[in-house]
């Protein structure tokens, strides 16, 4: 899926606001940059094999900055996982509040736009919650709440999609909803993961065809 | 998904065969106790979060047995790939090929197996190949290929099982038969991964659920 610009391309298009330091960044610009190097290399390896020498290496800041900011690379974790979130959801309500098209195409506007960002970085970023999902054993319990957390919101925002194509007559009025966009993002975690491992977004389009055939039609 | 018996348990019925070595086990004993601990690890964690440290540990074996039968980690990697994609074909075939049970009713009698052994892991347990697809920008190719062609297995022979309920008159003749195998396999990782995150298999059988719904009837 496509995921936020990397933190070098971020830096090179901002000038530093307020009181810049040693590194000519503010504090603000300093703690986003890391956050957005966070969301970069969870999106790509996950936790495990992302150490944090690799994250100042992407920032080119010094150590210290990320200690300062953030004390441990679990607080930088979650900051990284929230900010993922927000982002995806700012692109879900993009794609399925889009007036201008009906209700189940938007649907297919999102999967098209994920298989650009896929292909986008050569298939090497993935989902940064079913990375981290897929390390669930070693994750914090206040971090599996925050990506159940995010799943539902998700979720939330298919559903009312999903409600939109049965007032337009679209789907079938006893659809439920809910179950029907859980079990959209249940799968849409494996045709990221299978999409990464072959190196192609057919894995993405194969399993929404599906998914797509198997809604209730009115 | 189950997975073998962990490697203390078989090392503990088991009496050794041949010429035993210093751990009173036979040089084949050590390797299949270290290729089990490599399943087992593997599964629950990936390769990242698993060092060799805790390979050893979880074997009891000394450290030289390792290098002394793998040599390299990756080597280690491959072969419980391998076992893992032979015990998870068997598996398959168990329930594929069950000439008690319609065609569609062994694709569930598979999945309600999957269920049982999420549990009784604790859901700590995934499937060693969704894992390891996860990091596959860590992976050498010949291992990502390996993974490629295990999924592609699975698929082979669902397509089988589903070509049996297209003669049974339960499938359209028409089913593409692989598309369809292929779109359980993609969603199923997802679904193994969700029921890890949220420790319940309740989306493994919301996939399945909707899964079967979009399979084109006769």
């Amino acid at each position: 899926m496509s995921t936020p610009p990397t933190p070098q391309a971020t830096a090179a298009t901002r000038r530093p606001r307020g009181r810049p330091a040693r590194s000519g960044l503010t504090a603000q610009q300093v703690r986003e940059q890391l956050v957005r190097a966070g969301v970069a290399l969870l999106t790509e390896r996950g936790i495990s094999a992302t150490p944090l020498e690799d994250v100042v290496a992407a920032t080119g800041l010094p150590k210290g900055s990320f200690y300062h900011h953030f004390g441990t690379k679990e607080a930088w974790v979650s900051e990284a996982i929230g900010a993922y979130g927000q982002y995806f959801e700012r692109k879900l309500q993009r794609h399925f509040d889009d007036p201008t098209l009906p209700a189940l195409q938007r649907l297919q506007s999102f999967v098209d736009d994920a298989c650009a960002g896929m292909a986008r970085y050569g298939f090497t970023r993935g989902c940064l919650v079913g990375n981290l999902g897929q390390e669930v054993n070693q994750l914090p319990e206040a971090q599996r709440q925050q990506l159940e957390a995010i799943f539902a919101r998700w979720e939330d925002l298919l559903a009312q999609c999903l409600g939109e194509a049965v007032r337009a007559g679209d789907l079938n009025p006893a659809a439920e909803l809910h179950t029907l966009a859980h079990a959209f993002w249940i799968g849409w975690e494996g045709a990221i993961l299978r999409a990464r491992l072959c190196r192609s977004t057919e894995p993405m389009t194969c399993f929404v065809t599906h998914y797509v055939a198997g809604l209730p039609r009115a």
